[in-house]
């Protein structure tokens, strides 16, 4: 599968099949997010994944009750060690670096027929308690994977005259 | 070419073919960049695209002298409007947003056979004064964009074992 074609086919899955998903699947996603360029080649980002069910159900409590989160049979917690790194451009490398990855993993996902919904929507004070990580860790994204149970409509966009330009800022 | 393919074929590229990009391939990676997700739908993130030589030869300059930035044919400068919006998680979405948007473009410069290399290192004030860019408006990444002169090596990476946990934080 082309890369534009799993960019285009890519969805916010929020509802998933009672359907295990094998380990190689997991394996490549995380492989993935591994080899996700970062500042400095810092890789200060790492991943708890999450299978036991209670924790799950726990994870989908904090991030505001959104139940599919928890139905998920797989919920990587995307976080983040070495967080006070800020580029020469006035950018904290770590969301950054963890959005890269994260963001390798949703694309991986697709071409294996799987489904992601990047949740932003999370208490991190609790996600952290629940998963016992460290105060000076950042928890960054949630990322529930399983087998998507329908194909949700796509999202609408801008058009591409909208978000570019050239040469120079003409708003 | 499978993602994870793409995925283990990028590499930062810091010497370009003199070779002029075609237009479609820019417009394939712009939308790379268009379909890419963002936080509440807000698609706060817009792309400069930089073809004019003298500009490019002063984003080198404001990317602290490094000269192959100016060589690449084409350099994006991304940016971001509407920058207050801060997720639940507590993490600011604008950083994230632009960021999942440059990934997917150094995905799919890959999947064309370009290269790229994300820069972090340069003056965001230079760079606004340069391409006229409003105060409200952040440049977050430079992303010059051509055809590689060689294959660097791959840089190293932490093995899956050290970034990866299993229900909860373990090191």
């Amino acid at each position: 599968m082309d890369v534009l074609d799993v960019i285009q086919d890519r969805r916010s899955i929020r509802a998933f099949k009672y359907r295990t998903v094998e380990e190689d699947k997991i394996k490549r996603v995380l492989e993935a997010a591994r080899l996700s360029p970062s500042a400095k080649n810092l890789q200060e980002r790492f991943f708890i994944v999450v299978k036991d069910k209670a924790k799950r159900r726990a994870l989908a409590d904090a991030a505001h009750g959104q139940s599919f989160v928890g139905d998920a049979p797989v919920v990587i917690v995307a976080c983040a060690d070495n967080t006070d790194y800020t580029m020469p451009c006035g950018q904290l490398a770590y969301p950054i670096d963890t959005a890269i990855a994260v963001d390798h993993m949703t694309l991986q996902a697709v071409a294996d027929g799987l489904g992601t919904c990047w949740i932003g929507a999370f208490s991190e004070e609790r996600v952290k308690e629940l998963l016992n990580i460290p105060d000076q860790i950042r928890a960054v994204a949630l990322l529930p994977i399983g087998y998507p149970k329908d194909t949700p409509t796509r999202t609408p966009r801008k058009e591409l005259s909208e978000i570019t330009m050239q040469d120079k800022w003409v708003k």
